[in-house]
């Protein structure tokens, strides 16, 4: 008998195991603040959507006290002093939602409780400390000054983004709509939120007065929230369920890291890491910590190689967690308009090369280096990078991956400098203006040699290749062609 | 000992139930008609894929008696007068390819019985009685005429597929063939299917003959069939599965809504409801009738928004069915030449604008409003859309949203009408010929400014945003360029 | 009680067979050679990747004798004298990296053993004979040759790849860089490894020698291995896995068979095909041999159109597994500069036509005859292909469905006529020089006719189409408004 019961109790423990992998989400909601409880009564009328996609998450099945009971390695939380009234309790919606309502200008009153309508990274720290303090200092969070506080690519976000009116055969541009702003270049850096006032929506039952926000709804990754902080975990963390597995799995970069200017996603779908993911995606384990190389995955995500928690089934730390996307990065693949070493502070605005411009290189490649990273710290975090690739390839492999790749950096700014020196003949003979270099054709001719065609070489060649890509889609082919076409736009001008 | 008896049923019925929903495809055929076991004892040698794709059909495990007999939600089946004699008999071969013969051009002979080699709408009206009348009314069902007999996009049509000749540097163009119609234009519209004969083909061992059809195979969603009736099912529910599933993954869509012109695939990819998806995409049910929002799926692929009937948990209905694909659309965004409030009849090529062409604006973007939806109708189909949104977001979310949507289709729309002044400036200088407005190189430029930049900014403002895209990718890059290299254009003809 | 012991062993045995489907990994290793087992000791230290990554595949858990033991059709090797040394351990790392040390310029001792850094299609054929051999008269084996060793596209390469530079607004171009051949066209193509020495690399606890590779990492599919030996097995079957269902899912031939030049891919995510892989892709069986159509899987993926063996469910055989992808191609789409027959020799550089030049077709089409495949074999292959096509369609249909795509070949071949036409006139009229014929911008124009814009047109009519993408994405469009700015071109620079 007894046989029996152990054999059936065996089958039923790793069953469940099986059935708890791909989610049982019935709630079962145990520990929930009555508070929390309240707002699920009435939201799962409302809006079932967010309450069900809350129950699938770990946030609905953990309270903090739990959370922090675990080995060092095994955590989600990184902050030892979670306040003592909420570590009893699921976190939930008021536990969230109701965080430094003194520091949110979008708190309000709702049902009796002060509320804020966004979570921002700043209360998300209240658990997870040093992901928001990684992540504040990283170029991510700044993402919005760094594009809308610098002058020069403020005036390339404005050339392309604004209205263009035709009178008298001239085009003249408006002012980008802060709508427009929104769905492009903010859509991914994040937007300015602003409270406007308190308005009243119209429910199905009735109404109710929420706070009016401008610029909103917004997940950028540097998102300027109405408490003051920058950032949006929910960029990567999806609301409602949070899910590491969501931000591990690449479809969460390739919402922004995309062809034509950062085409990291479509780099990856092409490389034999993408093949190898995209072949065994389903098999492998995307919610354990610390992720376990070659028996979670087989091969890379990008937060494998970017910030994940990476050990070896013995336990070995082949690399440490970072919310600071940039922590393994040395060169700065990004050509703006060469490449560079990383800069050493997240906010580039503060950035002036011997031109005087906030850019990490001058027009013909000399770098700001009083702002970039030295050789020393570049060598360090290569040496961290190497760590991760050497789980999975042999040394030798490894080193010359990233000597192929200097080279590559190398010959697509080369590229870039002879584009430029077609751009800057032309401002010579007066066939266009510099003082827009953004505006007219042989300059987005010059724009597209770096920001379109170099980049995506270089992320080709940094992400162990896409050949196709880098010879014939956005690759070697248009960087010849490009060129070709500027020479010919000069000669067709000089002629008229 | 009843403990471990139980404890085994449990776990059994857990388990079957967990292999039962990766779909066990043993052919245990019941209630199978003598005609289709017939034609299965021959095809399962001439074309086992089909059988055993029907196989793993509802339609092979299901009569229309138990179908109907199912709570009216929980129905796939919508005629309640199915004929007696189908009633009972799962739905195979026979049944579909049987179906009213009188009306067919494509009936034969085979083997003794009267069949048709295309099941058409009106074929599948026999159980699907309310699905395929309101397909019959929709602009998809009208895809063909609305391409081909309206002359303008006739004439768009015959510019691009023509197959052109140069002789003495002139550039002439024939009339494009039907082959290539049907892999263009008309493989999404769908062909018109002629039957030319019969004719005799070969297999491995003898021969047969069937009917000569002429523009097939074709699924396209305009699908002219032999019968009259216009559509195919199978655009979405592909042979011989019939699947509900695949019809509501968007890789279905994916077949048609692409970029550059309609770039719907494109744009939800690139969205945080993508990200999801493809994050999630095994976990959910695909299947279940109705569908049940936050339990079955937590974010919307294309079928939720469009056509599903989304009830949420406690059964309340969020939004009904629809196979009138635009019966949730108030506006139209795809541009032609701006966008509108949608047409009144699915048949657009009844439209007359104010410059007495079909179209449902003239160049410079008045509405041919007589045969546009009003603004009462507008807003009653709005606000079922935002009904579906607020399953998961609020309704201030909701209607920054929409209201952001509204900016974005007047900005792209006064783009348009940008290029068009210069089209214009181009024709009053004798620089073009307006009498094809499509063929030249500044009018192609201004094709690609609608047709391209203009609905892909639109696409992606409407379903969440794809930022990279809306920006240099087919989007506001684009846009501002497009104008910049006609404006070069315009001058270097005029230095000519 | 027997009744719960026989459903409690049923369950269990069921169970297990759902688990292993998913892959256990444990290593539980059994019949490892001494020699291998001394490399995994150490490499589970410095390369757990790629020690799990074997574990999962399954040369570590089956021996030569049990592979042998099979019956034939569902065997994997083709060997049937495996070296009786080899026979009963299982394919470990010495089994592989120590074949034919004699042969390898890049073995080397390594902790007493001499092995080779690169196993070779050579070296896979002590097990895989019949593959290896098949592979090695493909064009693919060929393909560092196809492209380097002919001049006409060595020129191509040449100009595309080369770092230009600009002085005195003249552009000049280098000759391109090993580099940036490897990750450009080499990438797919595959580089010629050469040893260059030794050198010493620094791992975390010391240094070791390894043998200096130039050329290296690359797994393009002509690869030039230091044995002399054409290809790479990993280019299809990754490092350390090998695995039969990676090669068989698309994502593999994605790594290079791309738009906008062999965008089989792109058309795939886009056809009929490819949507109900993607939609059922996860309840299909990739690993069974022989591959059963209809039960393993109900659409085709690349590799069940050319080159698996594929059987119906009663065994009999729809076509037999060939490792020379042309196998079942009659016609080669792939217009250089016309589509033409299949070239006799997978070595292509051997061809000469009309002209003198190694092109299987002249500059106005006429075909090289005889370095090119005759009718009947053209005929022979067809049924072939055809044979699978039947098992899910019709005759008719299929018949069709290639009438079909004849008529697009003649079209889109007519298409780069007219362009060769314009480009021809522009060399005469001394507008453009034609020593080089890719490297001025109506040149450039001309390539893109056939290599982008109509490849992509016939992979897809040749692949059951993806409509929107010959319509308007590198399609129709394209060809139609490319040869317009061809005429364009030349009138500009006759005005200047």
């Amino acid at each position: 008998m007894k046989t029996y019961l152990l054999l059936t109790l065996l089958i039923t423990f790793l069953f469940l195991g099986a059935v708890n992998k791909y989610g049982d989400n019935t709630p079962k909601l145990q520990n929930v603040s009555k508070e929390t409880q309240e707002c699920i009564d009435c939201h799962a009328y409302y809006s079932p959507g967010i309450v069900n996609d809350w129950l699938s998450s770990l946030h609905s099945k953990t309270t903090p006290l739990e959370a922090l009971s675990k080995p060092k390695l095994q955590r989600r939380v990184s902050n030892e002093n979670i306040p003592s009234e909420l570590q009893n309790y699921v976190v939930g919606c008021f536990e969230c939602h109701s965080r430094n309502v003194e520091n949110h200008k979008d708190s309000f009153e709702h049902n009796g409780y002060k509320i804020n309508v966004i979570v921002s990274p700043n209360d998300c720290k209240t658990c997870h400390l040093e992901e928001a303090n990684q992540y504040s200092e990283s170029k991510k969070s700044y993402a919005y000054d760094n594009l809308m506080a610098n002058p020069v690519y403020h005036l390339l976000v404005n050339t392309i983004d604004g209205v263009k009116e035709v009178k008298d055969g001239k085009i003249t541009s408006r002012e980008p709509s802060d709508e427009t702003l929104m769905e492009t270049c903010l859509g991914c850096h994040g937007t300015k939120i602003e409270v406007k006032g308190m308005r009243t929506v119209q429910l199905k039952d009735g109404t109710i007065d929420v706070p009016d926000l401008k610029n909103w709804p917004n997940q950028g990754v540097g998102r300027i929230n109405p408490d003051g902080s920058r950032g949006a975990c929910t960029s990567c963390h999806p609301r409602h369920s949070f899910s590491i597995e969501i931000a591990r799995k690449p479809y969460t970069c390739a919402q922004c890291h995309l062809e034509p200017d950062v085409p990291a996603w479509d780099v990856y779908k092409e490389s034999k890491h993408g093949n190898i993911f995209f072949s065994k995606e389903t098999e492998w384990n995307y919610t354990n910590v610390p992720w376990v190389v070659g028996k979670d995955f087989k091969a890379p995500t990008c937060a494998v190689c970017h910030n994940s928690l990476i050990v070896s089934e013995d336990g070995e730390v082949k690399a440490e967690r970072s919310h600071d996307f940039g922590a393994r990065l040395w060169v700065r693949l990004f050509g703006l308009t060469y490449s560079h070493p990383q800069p050493k502070s997240g906010n580039t605005s503060i950035i002036k090369n011997a031109d005087g411009l906030p850019l990490p290189t001058t027009f013909t490649g000399k770098l700001a280096s009083e702002f970039l990273i030295d050789k020393a710290e570049m060598d360090k975090r290569k040496s961290v990078m190497m760590n991760v690739c050497e789980s999975c390839h042999s040394t030798s492999w490894t080193e010359n991956h990233f000597k192929k790749m200097d080279v590559t950096l190398k010959e697509t700014d080369e590229m870039t400098l002879a584009a430029t020196k077609l751009m800057v003949s032309a401002w010579d003979n007066k066939l266009e203006d510099n003082k827009n270099p953004f505006d007219e054709i042989i300059e987005k001719h010059w724009v597209k040699q770096w920001l379109f065609y170099g980049n995506s070489i270089k992320y080709s060649s940094a992400m162990t290749g896409a050949p196709d890509y880098s010879s014939f889609k956005l690759g070697w082919w248009e960087l010849s062609e490009n060129l070709q076409e500027m020479k010919e736009l000069i000669e067709a001008k000089e002629n008229r």
